[in-house]
């Protein structure tokens, strides 16, 4: 299995530090470093790195957040007070830096990323309305209220290879590129587990039941903070009833087809999902088997 | 495998009717089913199934969240005024019904708990403060203020057994019963895949690097919202070095040590994790590989 995107950060999370608050004020020195965001957005070196500055950098008004120790040095975020109770989508910014940046520095920029979004996004207690402040290093935010502690919110997906009698079910959502298919996908839901959750979104979305479900990878995907769980199945028939509120249109493809578009064939009969996505990790494990 | 609790409800989700205002209330009629609930705790009738009512049951200042489809009938569950803005950890009634309802049923419980409980957490808007009002059958909440859209949390969790030379690494939590070891987990946080956060958790808490992570089995456990993902991996060595405020004791123990603890024997050296709970389920595939 080749690198997943967004996973294999460097930055040792330090999860004991969070909660000190002596040591955590230990690491906020004059060598500490502060990861350049621009919102949301990544600010890259001419040499396609991170750019890093120091807590000098951050504006007095900003929150912090601790992203954990690299090199014996904090590394921190900025939850600017532009951002707060702000929703940032990805644009082409994020786009250019998933080409450009190595697989190390995206996972650091993406595990930054989804959680100062939440900080942006959470700014108030959902229990009580009132408002809530950054805790243990940001790793928390506490209601000055009712008192209730809430977490940086992480939503499992589920994303599925189907495969029928050597081919495999590939779908597309209108908001794709065009002649785009891809694996299909959906949120796990209170009260499923993994394997009840691809089996339902698979029967939802395009008609066909399964049999058993196993597990290939897993993937973090910052926008805002997804955990894609990447699984197999084999379907029971292939007669498709397509959900078209959910997809454009899905059909079978043969291991020929998914090898062309996976080659880059721009004349084949689709074009792959993205390198950084965990669809194109998962057809490249299928056509590996 | 067998059967893992909380999975397997026959209550299809009919995710298609959510946002189909004309059709839920089609639903809603003198048919529908409402599950019997005492706050968040279950009601269960003389022959240990789930006691369900009609919705002229429900209280009108209820919100009523929707289910799924049974039998051709709508199924909801209310989320009653008083636990509105509460907090309801599990009790000794909740235990008990895990002993005495069927798996289907504790899976339908265990879904409406979760979501029942996150609407009762959730009435106002974490982006601006405003109240939020129940929307798509109560798998939605949406912001009277800024108009953002909520959606009901899953937390991802792992949860592994590791491995070193025959022997299986299990841990005491504080809180657990006498002489009760059970596996190490911790949250999946934003930024790092599965295969991170097994890795992490075990150097964090145990202080030992391991070899690839694989998937085994993964739960809903609606206690709040938890998805519990079963790994295991293989330990590169065995010293131990113990977070003492995750963990009260952490050491190997022999496969027979596992057996006799799971076949019940309470003069053996660790009591096993009830059956109920995914490292039980993780314990049993070990032994049984």
């Amino acid at each position: 299995m080749m690198k997943i995107a967004f996973a294999g950060s460097q930055i040792d999370r330090s999860d004991h530090i969070r909660s000190d608050p002596a040591a955590l004020e230990g690491l906020m020195n004059w060598r500490a470093r502060l990861l350049r965001l621009d919102g949301l957005d990544p600010v890259i070196s001419p040499e396609s790195t991170l750019e890093w500055g120091t807590l000098a950098d951050a504006d007095p008004a900003s929150e912090l957040v601790f992203l954990g120790v690299a090199d014996e040095r904090g590394c921190f975020a900025e939850v600017q007070t532009k951002l707060q109770g702000s929703v940032s989508p990805a644009g082409p910014r994020v786009w250019a830096a998933m080409a450009a940046l190595s697989p190390e520095d995206l996972a650091t920029y993406g595990g930054a990323r989804s959680l100062v979004d939440w900080h942006a996004r959470h700014r108030f207690c959902a229990r009580c309305g009132a408002a809530t402040t950054l805790a243990k290093g940001g790793w928390q935010r506490s209601c000055g209220g009712c008192g209730a502690e809430h977490f940086p919110r992480v939503d499992p997906v589920t994303i599925m290879l189907v495969e029928h009698d050597g081919r495999l079910l590939l779908g597309r959502q209108p908001r794709f590129p065009p002649r785009r298919f891809s694996a299909l996908a959906g949120f796990v839901e209170p009260g499923e587990s993994i394997e009840e959750a691809v089996a339902r979104e698979v029967l939802e979305e395009a008609g066909v039941k399964v049999g058993p479900v196993s597990y290939v990878v897993s993937q973090p995907w910052p926008f805002p903070s997804s955990l894609m769980i990447g699984c197999y199945a084999q379907a029971l028939d292939d007669q498709l009833t397509i959900d078209t509120t959910e997809l454009e249109e899905a059909d079978w493809f043969t291991a020929e087809e998914v090898a062309a578009a996976m080659a880059g064939d721009e004349d084949g009969r689709f074009i792959a999902p993205p390198p950084h996505a965990i669809a194109h990790h998962l057809l490249q494990w299928w056509l590996d088997r």
